[in-house]
């Protein structure tokens, strides 16, 4: 019976694009951090939108489970298949064949690209044509657009440019059933109607599959200035983003976090031994802001604004970048913070958001529990403090065992994090989806109300729940019980 | 029975804020341009989001329909009820008793509004903190943020600051069967499963009643600068908005065209006899930018890059506003056309959208075709350029009786506009939405998967089809039909 599946599946795509070898398929079944490792029929890699439609169809036809996945950079298992054997046949249906940019409009300022386009490729034909499209992550070069859709990817220019959802103005879908439902508009209004993209978006595949988009693009700023400023603590740093904004307006691009800890940690992996200031400090902040005068303007608008900061103590210390190669450095000290606690032992990750009122409270208080716990962790936390959302991982001691560290530990940890952020109407994650991982627990951070409104759209579009199953919302009968 | 359900909603509500009277209910019966005028049980006015669920609850019960209702400022018939009194009883459920601006969070640029205060209230709210909430339409003084996130209103500073959808982080909804769906986050980012808010805004109450929302607020720009262009044309038009973007990047917050009858009409209209140009121009348009420079270099910046601009032919004469009085008339140019119209004896209201690309060829094309079917009227061409949304209306000759007008001509113009804006892949209502007045339209310029798309979430929320009835979905047969 399988066996005939994936023949009729490799009639449509064709047999070299279809996986079935075990050892082939590996790479797609296991997820990027190497936690879950699920099962799958097939590996299919179809190169158009009618090859999608064709394979949803089939496999709705016969009851086979779809996930789909783009880089497979999801950080919560989102892209590989968790389905159990006993829950019947699931494929893999990867992007990453539908990789063309089709057409730019520069004038329309919009671009049409494939779902399996990588960010940095669609970044660098909005360069081509002296745009930018400015979603700026960390695993930009093998992430796809099609991902960074469905999960509605944010990173480091959330606070100027929005998260992916804003970022887009058209979609295409293949629906469960292998409908295509072209909404392929390039339109800045358009209000015909429910805006069904938007159900689409960070729905992390669990109601169809993302084949197209249009992207919208902005002019490229004329000037950039950057700075690594050194600040005492959570609420001078919120203060000082409240001062800047009255200085630089929109135009502050990121505002990012870094704890003295997470600076060390990054700068070890980098071997990076070049002085920075000339005192030591507990809390720095990254910050970028676009001008549109030329850079020497910008520059010393950017730097008066800084010393009036430094003048009511907001700022400590400051490194303005003298060069675009010192900004690229002062960004690495920021960028490789993520890979450096992977090399050093790993770290549990928790990327919440919370009001922005409530962060200096928030770290505060949450690193004192943590520290409570696990005296000799490191506290590495970072991230865009500019949208509330910190990235706060304490560091596996190099003493503890990852084993016992994550048994004993990393749930505690997480539990306590997650909580203090819902205290003050915060997400469990902001940025990184739900995926499997995340999904349990949102029984306890959602209304039932919330749930089974979800539920009523996913089953109103997926009747046979053959769409990435098990990703995002909780078994619905747990949802159910947990009402009752 | 029917006596009985108003005397039930009265005990709810209490007997003064549930009407039954036609001569009282007649204002929230009658559309703002009174064309629809419907019938109703009752016009209810709740007091708050429990009311409202305890509204809803008895109506759900008791099969009676519920039209949501903010300032009834709708153009398209969609906050009145169009339901036949074959099709059951219904009530106006009115929102502007939820008039309290309940919280500002001036750190987090967020504000906690219920869902009846007007649009100028929320404005003012924010000013009283410096800060500044965007939106900007005509009917800011009446219309209120439910409608606004029911309609996904634009205006004039779309441009920078995106539609209503754009604007809001949360949401509290009432759905049907009168359960409260409290999604009042303050989050800049939270990839926690669907984002059930974006389903409902847009959605014109058909699938459930808006009660609260989160808006975002932005800092107040420092200066703003306007001037009023006169242009050869909109492809010159079209050209110098991609010059002045690349001189003041995203600030500019407006880009209105203005043709020559509009600027003639309105000023007229307001007995402006003040010269604004040395010599008449076809096309003008009206440019607004900000920036976070003082007044004065702003100005200089800007005036810099008009100048240019004129010296590349792209603008043949301009009028920089010198002082905020100044700007506030220019500004009036343009806002009062709309009234304008209404008071010279109407005009055929298209509120259509195109990529920027196109414009050009569709206005001239569009103007072209309507004057051979009506050679003396004026064509009122206005609007917001810079998103593609152009307010094409050619008005009614003097010697035509608005009844022949409307039988013979607007029909027609109509039907050219929009084929002509779908044969570019646009919208036939950019920013005014659909109401009944545009639903069966629908038929013609969406697809079927996407209108059973939109039938089947309707029907997931809605089982029973009482929110709302008859407006923005052409009814689920007729979809059917045209798809057989």
């Amino acid at each position: 019976m399988n066996a005939n599946h994936t023949s009729r599946l490799e009639d449509i795509v064709g047999k070299a694009h279809c996986l079935t070898d075990a050892a082939d398929m590996t790479a797609f079944t296991t997820d990027y951090r190497k936690i879950y490792v699920g099962r799958a029929l097939a590996v299919v890699r179809p190169c158009g939108t009618r090859q999608v439609s064709d394979v949803m169809r089939y496999c709705y036809e016969h009851d086979i489970a779809v996930v789909p996945q783009g880089g497979n950079t999801s950080l919560l298992g989102g892209a590989v298949p968790v389905v159990e054997q006993a829950d019947g046949p699931c494929i893999v249906l990867n992007l990453a064949r539908l990789n063309q940019v089709v057409s730019i409009d520069p004038v329309n300022d919009t671009m049409l690209v494939q779902a399996g386009v990588t960010l940095n490729a669609a970044r660098e034909a909005a360069e081509g044509v002296q745009r930018l499209f400015p979603l700026r992550i960390g695993s930009e070069g093998s992430c796809q657009i099609g991902g960074n859709l469905s999960t509605n990817a944010g990173g480091t220019a959330v606070l100027r440019y929005g998260n992916m959802r804003d970022l887009v103005l058209g979609l295409e879908v293949v629906l469960p059933g292998g409908e295509i439902w072209d909404g392929l508009r390039a339109l800045r209004k358009d209000n015909t109607g429910y805006d069904l993209k938007h159900v689409f978006i960070g729905s992390e595949g669990t109601l169809g599959i993302i084949t197209a988009a249009v992207l919208k693009l902005f002019p490229q700023p004329r000037s950039t200035s950057t700075a690594l400023l050194a600040t005492d603590g959570p609420e001078s740093a919120i203060a000082l983003l409240g001062f800047l904004k009255t200085r630089l307006g929109s135009d502050i691009t990121a505002f990012e976090l870094i704890s003295a800890p997470a600076l060390a940690l990054v700068r070890e992996h980098l071997h990076d031994e070049e002085p920075l200031f000339t005192e030591a400090h507990d809390w720095m902040v990254l910050v970028e802001a676009i001008s549109n005068a030329p850079q020497a303007d910008a520059d010393e608008h950017f730097q008066t604004a800084l010393s009036d900061a430094y003048g009511t103590g907001l700022v400590l210390d400051a490194l303005l970048a003298s060069s675009e190669a010192h900004a690229r450095r002062l960004w690495r000290l920021r960028e490789e913070i993520s890979d450096a606690q992977t090399r050093t032992g790993g770290s549990v990750r928790c990327d919440i958001s919370v009001p922005l009122s409530a962060i200096p409270e928030f770290v505060l208080e949450a690193s004192a529990r943590v520290l409570e716990i696990e005296p000799k962790t490191r506290m590495v936390i970072y991230g865009h403090m500019g949208d509330g959302n910190v990235h706060f991982n304490p560091l596996r001691p190099a003493d503890v065992t990852a084993e016992t560290f994550m048994a004993a530990v990393a749930t505690k940890i997480t539990r306590i994090v997650d909580d203090l952020a819902m205290s003050v109407q915060g997400s469990i994650s902001a940025e990184h989806g739900v995926g499997v991982a995340k999904r349990d627990e949102l029984l306890q951070v959602k209304s039932e109300t919330e749930l089974l409104t979800c539920w009523r759209i996913k089953r109103a579009l997926d009747p046979k729940n053959l769409m990435n199953p098990g990703k995002v919302l909780p078994d619905l009968q747990s949802v159910l019980r947990s009402a009752a």
